[in-house]
C-alpha cells in the first residue's frame, strides 16, 4: 500500500467521504448517523494508474470501492503471464467476500486509469457489522450477487466460443453508454481485452474476425457496431450473460 | 422439492441429525448446545439418483448440505444444452452465498447418486447467525472459499487447456483415494465430465489422446495413470489449481 498518493491537486480531495459513501448502492440502507461513524474510519484514495492496490496471499486489510477509474483483478502464472479475472468499472467494491472472512487476497488489484477509491479498514468494518444488522444484510446480499456472477462467468466460460463472448462485451458497451449507439472506443487494450475474455491475443483477432460477419469493424480501439440486433443475435443464442439478467 | 424421499429404509435414518452435523467442519465451532438447536431445525434427506434439489430461480429456502452422494450444479442454456458449474462432493454445502442473501438460486442442484443431505431452513438459519457470532464468521470464512475457488476456477479456464485441466481433475480423483495409484474408475460418465470441464466430447476424447503421451490410459470409465510425475508436470506447469492450493 505504500504507493498510494493523496495529493490535494485532484479534484475527489474536494468531496467529504460521506458524499462519496452515499453514492455506494450496498451502504444505501445506512441511516445518515450510520454513514457518519463509516465515513470517520474510511479513507478516500486518489491512486495512479499502475498502482497496485493489494496483491494475492496478502491479508486483506482493507475493503476497496472503486469511484472512479477502472481497476483488474488478476492472478499471476508462470512465465509472465496473468489471468484477468475481472476489469472492475466504478461504483463497485473489490472482492467483498474475502474482505468479509479476513482471508488472505485471492487476486492482485491493479489501476490501470488514475482512480478513486474508498478504502475501509477491515477490521473497523467487522464492527460495524456486528453493530448493524441491516448493513450486514446489505453486504450477505452484495456478496451473493458477487457469486452469482462469477458462476454466470464460469458458464460462459464453458458454453461459448471466443466470438460471442467478445459480442456480449461490446453491446454491454453500448448499453453502458447509450448515447452512443454505434460507434466508441474501447476502454481497455486488445492484449487486456483477450486477458479478460480468456483467450490469446491471436484468437482475439480471429473472435473480431468473425464479428465482422455481424456488423463489427474495428480501428484500432475504435469499434463501430453497424448493426446491433444482428450482433445481439450472434452473441445472445441463449440468454446467458445476457445484459439485464444480473 | 416434491421428489425428496424419506425412507427408513436408508441407512441414514438410524444416525439422528446432530450426529450428522458434527461432521461438518463450518459447523465445529458450535457448542453441543448449540448443535442441538441446530439439530432441531435441520432434516436428513435420502435422496435417489436423479432427484432435483432445487431449480434456478427458486427462492433459495434451505440450505443444503451434500454428506453422501454426488450432486450437480448446472444452468440451462438454449438448445438443451447445460453447463456444468461444479460437481459437489461431500462433504459439502451448496451455494451458501445465495442461501445467507435469500436470494433466489443461481443454478440447478441434481443428484446424480443416491445421496444423503442436510437440509436446514434459511429463515431458521438467519435466526441461529444473528445469535452466534461464531457460526457468523464460520459462515462468512466459507462463503471466502467458496468465492475463492470460483476465481480459480475462472482463472483456470481462462489460462489452460482442456488438456490440461482433465489432467488436473485425473490427479485430484488420484489424491482423494491414495490406495488405488495407478488404476480407478471415472467417478462420473464422460458426457458429464465433458460438460463439467467446459468443452465438448470431443474435445475432451482430444483432451484424452493428448494425454496418453504422458501416461495416461482409458477404456471407457476406467483410467490407468502409468506415470503421474509426468502428468503432474503436465497439468501444472504454473500452479494454478494444483492440488493443495485450495
Amino acid at each position: 500500500m505504500s504507493n498510494l498518493t493523496l495529493d490535494d491537486s485532484h479534484h475527489s480531495a474536494h468531496r467529504p467521504v460521506a458524499d462519496w459513501l452515499r453514492a455506494v448502492p450496498m451502504f444505501d440502507v445506512l441511516s445518515e448517523a450510520a454513514v457518519g461513524v463509516l465515513a470517520a474510519i474510511s479513507r478516500l484514495d486518489d491512486v495512479d494508474a499502475g498502482t497496485t492496490l493489494f496483491r494475492e496471499d496478502e491479508p486483506a486489510e482493507h475493503l476497496h470501492i472503486l469511484m472512479e477509474g477502472r481497476v483488474t483483478l488478476s492472478s499471476q502464472a508462470s512465465g509472465g503471464r496473468r489471468a484477468v479475472v475481472e476489469v472492475v468499472e466504478p461504483v463497485r467494491h473489490l472482492v467483498l467476500a474475502t474482505v468479509l472472512a479476513s482471508a488472505p487476497y485471492v487476486v492482485d488489484a491493479q489501476a490501470i486509469t488514475d482512480s478513486v477509491l474508498i478504502s475501509v479498514p477491515t477490521e473497523a468494518l467487522h464492527q460495524l457489522v456486528r453493530e448493524n444488522a441491516e448493513l450486514a444484510s446489505s453486504l450477505m446480499r452484495a456478496q451473493a450477487i458477487d457469486f452469482a456472477s462469477m458462476v454466470r462467468e464460469v458458464c460462459d466460460l464453458k458454453m461459448r466460443t471466443a466470438a460471442e463472448r467478445l459480442g456480449s462485451y461490446l453491446l454491454e458497451l453500448l448499453r453502458d453508454d447509450p448515447v452512443v449507439e454505434t460507434g466508441f472506443r474501447l476502454p481497455i487494450d486488445k492484449r487486456l481485452l483477450a486477458a479478460r475474455l480468456g483467450c490469446r491475443k491471436e484468437n482475439l483477432s480471429r473472435a473480431f474476425a468473425i464479428l465482422r460477419d455481424f456488423g463489427v469493424e474495428t480501428h484500432g480501439r475504435r469499434v463501430i457496431l453497424h448493426d446491433v440486433e444482428a450482433l445481439r443475435r450472434f452473441a445472445f443464442p441463449n440468454q446467458l450473460a445476457a445484459p439485464g439478467t444480473a
